[in-house]
């Protein structure tokens, strides 16, 4: 029964990271700001819904799994814009280790070593399954984005190299989205919503 | 790509959950209303955190994936309060259902059929699988009441039998968890939480 309490506490704790707001837009919502617990669901989902288009290799359900937990370490760190500048993106890497240890950490063994290591396999992007739930993780604001004027793109000012740069998982673990990927960057760059330079 | 269209629509379309607002309470965010979104990831997860609880005949793959879908209809239908007059309960079913025909058809075959399957097996609630899934469902929402000095429970009078007879999946799916429920609902009773008839 100690272990269930375990269990529960850290279920308890994730209900944080429904305060955690990133800088994408809920176009459905009056263009309120995405906290990161409905964005982790809605890329999990994705990844089911896009699983024709990943390679063999690629086992859905971990992905899936890896996605539920990618963002959890949000809840110490917070939420970094990904255009953001390299100073801050490294000093948010030691945040998050940190939190992936304290937070994972709630879990009795050997449950807590079992999810931060899911959590370096995703963040390390060494792996198919890792790769593809990244690719997973950039498609969907570009697919948010696209639907709404540019969205987080044009109100940062972002570039189409910096979007292309950060969506070039897809070009191995799932090639058809890829091409997909860049004719959608072409037309926001045409559209004016993604910087030429 | 024309069935990639199709895909991206359907995933474009799950936005619309985020918008769909429970009658939860999110303590960690103000006291703020629950969408349906990030609940579904909430419970998804959770499902993976309670897997060692989980009667051995239980997928946990295809549970997490039932609890990311079991909400979609939503967007059509609405939320209604889980303690709702069964009038109004049984009105919301048949919404649901069309909602599902709606919502999956977006997706191309077989995929389509493939997540009414798995829906319309959530709501029956017949299998291991959608009753394990059907069981997280609820204990969630207990969870969260706990902290909460009764939360959504003490806001809508609602009575420690309705809330046992809504956690039964537990008792075969999961009897630890069981236990672990009617202990809590004893607690919230003695608390005033939850009315005694």
């Amino acid at each position: 029964m100690q272990d269930l309490h375990h269990h529960l506490n850290f279920i308890l704790e994730l209900d944080k990271l429904k305060a955690v707001y990133r800088k994408a837009l809920i176009k459905a919502d009056n263009n309120r700001y995405e906290n990161s617990a409905e964005h982790s669901w809605h890329i999990a989902l994705t990844s089911h819904v896009l699983a024709p288009y990943a390679d063999s290799s690629v086992d859905i359900a971990r992905v899936s799994l890896m996605l539920l937990i990618h963002d959890i370490v949000e809840i110490d760190a917070g939420d970094t814009f990904a255009f953001d500048h390299l100073a801050v993106l490294s000093a948010q890497s030691i945040k998050e280790s940190a939190a992936a240890e304290r937070i994972f950490g709630l879990l009795p063994a050997p449950y807590n070593a079992q999810f931060i290591d899911l959590w370096n396999e995703f963040e390390k992007a060494m792996t198919p399954d890792a790769q593809f739930a990244k690719a997973m993780d950039r498609i969907l604001p570009l697919i948010q984005n696209m639907q709404n004027n540019g969205g987080s793109w044009a109100q940062n000012s972002v570039t189409k190299n910096q979007v292309i740069q950060r969506n070039q998982y897809l070009e191995k673990s799932a090639p058809k989205l890829w091409h997909y990927v860049l004719a959608q960057i072409e037309t926001a760059t045409r559209n004016g919503w993604l910087k030429e330079e």
